[in-house]
């Protein structure tokens, strides 16, 4: 399957997941820089400091919870939800993104390089025949917050 | 400058602003293929429901909130701050990185082409010429919730 | 049923929600005067501005997250969490309100006059007859931001 | 000072902090059963089930987020702030309080009595004359999570 064009894969595939993907443009630098561009262009860099962005982040995360706030459980594939709803999804995730990537720009930190770093650290922390399909051993170990 | 390799820049770049830049590598798609293997391999999928996820990551940015909670202003590049905490700050940022991939992949939303879109809509609705360097039009026009 | 002494109530009323009711005491204004004194007996008012304390709030939530985090949907009352999994909850709720009360403090919002004010605005905006038990209306009404 | 009848203090005494108080009504107990009328008259109970209630408590943080994001550093008191963003304020803040008291209640937690255990526990954790007045001291102690 390939991934879909508009960001919003449509439904006759949500239920497709083994072959689900993301596209693999653009990447995180793309994503950096073209939001520098974006801000730069408004002279909204001024605005940008990490604190600034931190809450903006937060907001941009309460947007995406209330699309999820009075639904209950929501299953893989979002079975169910309208189009509209589904790009509306699509759009705050963006926003997310766009202010997590702005934030790590901000703090200095390689966001790539830092995620693959983390993805490694969790391995080591939790190695799988230790914590293998056990909820109870897995709630303990994400306690120590993973 | 290089992007730097572990994650976080030393602190004798933290005001080079200008080079900044992110890695090429890994890139979404690959951070999304390294997290679902990292979860195949430990039974967790079945822990992976949207909103488990998107609770998962309310609590990633609390943890960067808390870092973030008692300095007041915090300026670009965070002077002051010990290779300590700059560390910690990489490690939550790429936390919230990594439940923001696995979300938009239980959702089926194709996360970088939905931003790449979004960025794009955003320079239509906040016209250069018209938002460019006002608070008072920057206030009002982000109201909209960009 | 008397409201639980310790704040928590214990597991075999925890479905007796008819008769389930808060203590009267402390208002949330012997509250505010307790987390003032307690401040100010520490000197720590100093790291009490409004952002700060949005962001310790946003911690704390973050903490309440990561108890619901991998459970899937959880029902009224709880049933099947331990006596220390309710008392972590019972903490970290109390921990959200503190930050909440101390943040209208020093935003010079009087929180209960206020929260009786927006629950008379919320029964003229959203009338019974109206949006009585309608999945459909109430969503629609609450995108209107509740 | 009286407390501000309509839930925001006027301008003139916003730095009056000396004399801020709260309105005595309504308490928590009030507040709780206020809202638990309003729900069961309009049947939403049937949506208020613990985790729905946190995804509207988290969306409604990221409103109270929306206020302070551009703003920069925000001293006590608010100065500068207009009339309207101060009510705006209020608004969101009540609501960060309903949806906390309600997922109290659905949890069955006593919310007035488990914040005074914890501002009692915290006493105990922080003695005043270890932590008086020093920011590092104050940070140690706070990772511990307040």
């Amino acid at each position: 399957m390939m991934a879909c064009g508009v960001g919003v894969c449509d439904s006759k595939n949500s239920t497709d997941e083994e072959h689900f993907s993301f596209s693999k443009h653009p990447n995180l630098e793309d994503i950096r820089k073209l939001q520098a561009e974006f801000s730069q262009e408004r002279n909204w860099d001024q605005y940008h400091q990490p604190r600034n962005l931190l809450l903006a982040l937060m907001g941009e995360v309460g947007e995406v919870s209330e699309l999820f706030q009075w639904r209950g459980e929501v299953p893989d594939g979002l079975p169910g939800w309208s189009e509209k709803d589904r790009e509306h999804l699509a759009h705050e995730l963006s926003d997310v993104l766009i202010y997590l990537v702005r934030l790590a720009e901000k703090c200095r930190v390689d966001l790539p390089a830092a995620t693959k770093e983390k993805i490694a650290l969790n391995k080591q922390k939790y190695p799988a025949n230790k914590v293998w399909g056990s909820n109870k051993k897995y709630t303990e170990y994400t306690e120590d917050k993973m």
